[in-house]
Formats: C-alpha cells, structure tokens, sequence
C-alpha cells in the first residue's frame, strides 16, 4: 500500500466517473425494446438464454417462501430481524410531513407529501447473496407507505431464488417477487408486462446491464442512482489504533478489485503502521486476491500536515463512506461538507452501518456525496406544492402579478387574473 | 376543443415521454467535449457561431447592470421583489435540519444537512425574457445557502443580456454572471474552464441542445429534471365559473404549441361553456396562434360519470398544474395523488403561482409528478448519515453483525466488528 504526502491541487485525488460501455447500451437497448413489445414471453426467453432456467412460472410461491426458512441459520434470521427493526426506527425519523402556511389575507400555501404508488426492488442474483441490501432498498419504501412494492431477481438454473433472499423478503411482506434479473427484468418493471404491473420507481443494485437498463428508462419512471464501485475513507491521528484502520479499510477492499480504500493522516508513524497492519492482515483473509489488487490499485494513505489539511483531503475525496478516528471526532463534524455516511470514533467500524445500526448503506460512490445522499425515505415520496389565494389576496396582488405576466409576454397569465379581479374587462 | 366522454382504460390518457432526437445528441456530445478540452476558446468560438457575439469578456460588469435598471418598468420591478420575498418565505419552511438521535447504550444515529457547494443556473436568451425563472431557480439555492451561484445565459449579437434578467439578477445578488448559452455553457459548468470554475449542479431551463447537454452530464454533476412541455389540469364541478376555467387553460396553452391543457368536469353543460368561452377569449389574444394549436392538438375537456372519476382521471395525468374548482376543493385535496402543483378554488389562478404567491413554477411535467416534486430547498442540499457506536454497543452487537457479514460472504466485514470487541483474536 503506497503511502504519499499530500500535496498540490488536491482536486487531482478525485476519481473519474466511469462510462457505459456502448456495446453494452445497445443490446441493453435491444432487449428493452423487445420486452416492451413482446412482454412476459420476451422476458422468458432471455430468461432462459442468460440464466439456464425455463420458468413455468414468474412469481415465487408462499410454498418457496416457508421452505426457505430450513436453509438459513437462526442467528443470521436473528441478525436479519433486529437490523430490520434497527432500520425501521431510524428510517422512521425521515418521514416528511405535509405542511401549510397561512396569511392574513386569507392565503394558504403548503406542501403535501404523497408516497409514490408503487416500487420495484432489484436483487442481484447469482453467488454472492446479500440480504442486507433488500432491507435497505425495502424498507425505506415501506415506512414511505408505498402501497404496491415488487422485488425482481434473477433465479439459478433450477429457477429458484437462493434461501436467504426468500427468507428477508417474506421477513419483510414483501409479496410479489418476480424471478427475473438484468435489462430484462428492468424493462418488466418499467413497461410492465401481462403479469407484472409497471412500477413507479426502479431502486437496487445489479451488474452494468442492470445499471445501463436503469439510465435508459430513466424518465419514464424514476430511479436510484447508479452505484460505482465501493469506497472508504479513514481520516485518523495518532489515536488512532492501526489495526482497526487496517480492517476497516479491508472490508471496503473486500467487494470489488474496484473499490478504493484510503486512510488520510496527520501521523507518519501511524502511516506505516496502517500499511504494515494492512499487510499482516490481508495474508489471513479469505478473499484476499480481490482485497489485494483492490489496495494495490486504488489503495492509499496519505499524509497531511495538518489535520485541516486531511480533513480538506476528504472534501474532496466527498467518500461514500468516512471514518473518523481521532481525539475528538465531533469536533471534525462540522468541517466534513462532503460524505454519505459519518462513522465517529473507533467502535464505528463501516461493517455497523452496512448491516446493522439503522442507517442505509445506499450511498454515493464516486464523489457523487458531493451533491447526492444515502437512500432516504424521501425518495419514496414526492411533494405537490398547494396554492390558495382568496378574493382579497388576489384583488391586492393582482395588478403586481399582472403586469408581470406582461413582462414575460405573456398576456394569458395577464388575463387570467384580471378576469378575477375588479381590474377585469375581458 | 374536443369534448370527450371518460370511458375504458384511463392509462391511456398519459402523455409519453419524448426522446432526444439522436442528431441533436452527436452534435451536442461533440461540443462537450470540445469545451472539456479547450475551455474558454471553444466557448468563445461556439458563442460567435450560435450566438453572432463576439465577447472581449465572458462576465457580465457591475456597471452592465446597474444600467440595466434604466430599462425595467417600475411596476415590474415591485412585482420582481415582492415575488422575490413570497419566494423566499415559502422556500425557508423547506430547509431540513440535521438531527440525531441517541440510545442508551451510547449509540447515537444521525443525519446531517449540508449545502451544495456550487450550482449553477441556466437562463435562456433569445426573445422571450423569464425573469421569474431566475427567481424560482436561484432562490431556493440560496435558502439552502449555496456559497456560489453562477448564472449562465446566451448573449444577443451585441453581447448583452436582456435588462430584466440583470436588473432580477442583481436583485437577489447573483454576482458571478457568465455570458453563453446552449450546450456549451452546460459544458463550462459541469467542466470547468480557465475563467469559470466547475459547480456541483446545473438547472434551469433550456432548448433541446441545454436538456440533450444537462442529460449527458449528468453523474458528473447533478442537474434538476428535464422539462417537457407544461401542462395544466382544471378539475370542476358545476360550481365553477367557465370564463376562469377557459382563462386559465389559455394561460397554460399560450406557453407552447406542444403545451396540454385539459378541463375534467362533471357537467355537460360546463363542459360547453368552457369550449365556448375557450374559443371566444382564444380569438382576443396575441399569441392565438400558438394557444390554438396547442388547445386543438392537446387539449380536452373529459366529462366523467362523478366527482370520483374525475379525481381518478387526475391522478392518471399526474399534471404539473391542478386547479381545483369545485364546491369543496378541500375535500378532495387527500384524494389528490399525483399533481407538481395543486391550486385550491376560484381565486387560485395559475398564474399567481407562477410568478408570485411563493411556491416554485419549476414543476415535473409530462407525468413525472407521479415521482418527481418540484425544485425546492432540498435540490441544494444533500443529507450525509452520522454512525456513532460505544464500545457497549458494539460488544453487545458484534456477534449478530459478524454473522449476517459471513452470511454474505464478507469475511473482512466480520473482522472488523470482532478486531474491536472480546470476540477478537485476529
């Protein structure tokens, strides 16, 4: 892991964001434009070409549900359960409520909140299996009061979905699980098909097909935001203990040869302790080979003069995920303008937040914490603005709105009030 | 104007979302990346060509706008700043405010607010002047407390921006203010260039070259949504006065010949004033041709079975605007699903939300209300998460959070959590 002093134009740390492949987009196109003619058949049979199964049917049964309760561990059921409650009370503290104002003159004004009708939840499919992402996409959904919520994933070749997503799916009451996955089941829930109504809003994470099929019918319907590849960043003084950073940074090493995992530090010392405790600790892993090219890559620690200089690092770094591990983390809360998600002091290591503490580990990857948030229960609402005037607001402002219409060239907008008011003559 | 039974399916009624012709894409893919690599030059260049000015300077001077005022109309100007202060007023209720909570094992979770750093905002050019659209893009920015705001907007042959959007600029102390337009401006923004620093997002409104730009960059920046043609919907019963009615399906119809503007009622009678007065007030405006061509293409007074009906037809469009003129607009207000702007009785013109009561004009349109709000203070912050453990939470915890990590394959995720509490032995 290479360690470097921080210097020069610090906007050069940012990572670049990465683009679709074209080849990908166009048989992504292709497969949108089929489904959305030829519906549940199309999906079939890509169903069959991409995951070996011949489906009878799309929808998993309550039958499938029950049996996959023998296949997963009670303390992982137990986990799953307290996370999901955990998840469920901080969520709740999102909802938005509707509002109004009122004047003198008889105006209201407002903003109503309204959950969206309905929601499609992508899960990955194939080896790697992870319940923790349909609570966090599911969830927020449901404390929204989103009335329809519908989970598509991509089933194996026996056409079954694996224990563990059943089991947090029906955990949940999440009835509708249609057993596809990739562009297919993307143009399913966006164009809907004999057996699956479309959906409002697409959310979840899935491969570049996945992702290139959510950019393209963006619009249509709503999505999340595209997830890059994984990142952390551990902002540490020499209180901090090297072995915590170290495994932190790991577990963020861990996902993907692409994930980036950077310590930034005021202490030398602490410098070569990270990269030596990374080092001893990366032999003993299971999944080693990816953490290691993962370090080798995109891995870093930096040292800064000054903690105000680290803290600068990390502005413009705006991580997906940030720890802090110094004397007085609360004291840096108010410096940090650009991150998804906090973690203060050095029992809040990254793996609390992605499974367990109550906070969505939907964040913004690659820099996009600049200007975007974790997922929130506020993107399974949306808000109408509310306008009432009265008589008496309308004859005292009528005139000003008036002849600003007139402005704009509008005569209509014009007219449209003074037909109202004592100024009327149309 | 076409009146029409309700009947069958009513999805049929939405409008679908129009595609970016894929010429104006290339051409605009071109210029972004042009103005990536040779920044001001490129501008410039694109600027004499699109444009026919030939800038010695990209910003507009201090003296450009103190002599704009010489050119702005007294009563414009009132109506600018009392607009301007209704705006305000309205966009405060919306600032969010961070918050934590706090659990007696020491946990504390919370959520933090912070501002963008930088947005910029396009204002198209050319004849027609929306002095409004710089309020409802730029004062929303500031509540969020925005530290800079850079307006884009397309100088004339002479190189100069229209009177009314320097004097409104100058009014809401709008400094930094670049002279281009089209996709070139969305390039510098998002880019950079030599003269013009990169924001974090661009929005505002703009020609099919600005929406094919803002679309392409986003991911790098965040934009605000694109805008299709502007809708409105006036839900009425027998009540309603069919003069105001047929006013302000005008107001809307005079925006664009692609501009829909649907009455639903349950009167067949009223159904027939409305298309009378339509036609009778259409013939005394200045912009007839463009408001017939729009009320014959687009629009439609639906006559359904029951105020229920009626409501449901609503909720199919999902329009940008509603008005509501019935008996009891109230009571229908929960029934409303789908709506960007919902204006309650016969004083609530459209037009006084457009300009002047302190809701945002800048709406979903083309059906997005089903998802979408309108541009408010949230656009211009974003939310990180806040994580804080104490060691008696995660020694409590750690075991179930290792074991869902493990049952995700992430060994390093497991270690984390175990490296810090009595389980360790890493």
């Amino acid at each position: 892991m290479r360690i470097e002093r921080v210097k020069g134009e610090l906007k050069s740390l940012r990572r670049s964001v990465e683009m679709i492949d074209p080849s990908v987009q166009s048989s992504v196109k292709e497969i949108l434009s089929d489904v959305k003619q030829r519906g549940d058949e199309a999906v079939s049979q890509y169903t069959k070409t991409f995951d070996g199964a011949d489906l009878s049917s799309f929808f998993v049964t309550e039958e499938e549900k029950q049996a996959a309760y023998e296949h997963v561990n009670k303390d992982v059921l137990r986990a799953i359960r307290q996370a999901a409650e955990n998840i469920r009370e901080y969520h709740a503290r999102q909802l938005e409520q509707t509002w109004m104002m009122t004047k003198d003159d008889g105006t209201i004004l407002g903003q109503k909140i309204t959950p969206l009708d309905s929601v499609g939840v992508y899960v990955p499919g194939g080896t790697a299996v992870y319940p923790s992402t349909i609570l966090m996409n599911v969830i927020p959904a449901q404390v929204a009061k989103v009335e329809r919520i519908v989970m598509v994933s991509p089933p194996n070749a026996e056409g079954k979905l694996h224990p563990a997503v059943l089991v947090t799916a029906h955990e949940l009451g999440v009835k509708d699980i249609y057993k596809a996955g990739g562009a297919q089941a993307v143009a399913a829930l966006a164009y809907g098909t004999k057996t699956l109504e479309p959906v409002d809003k697409i959310v979840g994470p899935g491969n570049v097909f996945v992702a290139a099929a959510k950019r393209e019918v963006f619009g249509h319907v709503d999505i999340d935001m595209i997830a890059g590849p994984s990142e952390i960043v551990v902002l540490c003084d020499d209180s901090a203990n090297p072995s915590y950073v170290a495994a932190d940074l790991l577990s963020q090493a861990e996902h993907d040869e692409r994930a980036s995992a950077i310590a930034v530090t005021t202490s030398n010392a602490l410098a070569e302790n990270i990269r030596d405790e990374v080092e001893r600790q990366l032999q003993q892993l299971p999944r080693e080979a990816i953490a290691r090219r993962s370090i080798e890559s995109y891995g870093a620690v930096y040292v800064a003069e000054t903690l105000a200089e680290a803290v600068e690092v990390v502005n413009q770094l705006a991580p997906e995920h940030l720890e802090v591990m110094t004397k007085d983390p609360y004291l840096l809360l108010g410096k940090i303008k650009h991150a998804g998600a906090i973690f203060l002091g050095e029992y809040s290591a990254e793996s609390v937040g992605d499974y367990f503490a109550g906070t969505n580990h939907v964040l913004p990857t690659n820099g996009t914490a600049r200007f975007s948030s974790p997922l929130n229960v506020s993107d399974f609402t949306k808000k109408s603005s509310i306008i009432s005037y009265s008589k008496q607001a309308l004859d005292q402002n009528g005139p000003l709105i008036a002849s600003f219409a007139r402005e704009e060239g509008l005569e209509a907008h014009a007219r449209a009030v003074e037909i109202r008011t004592k100024e009327g003559e149309v």
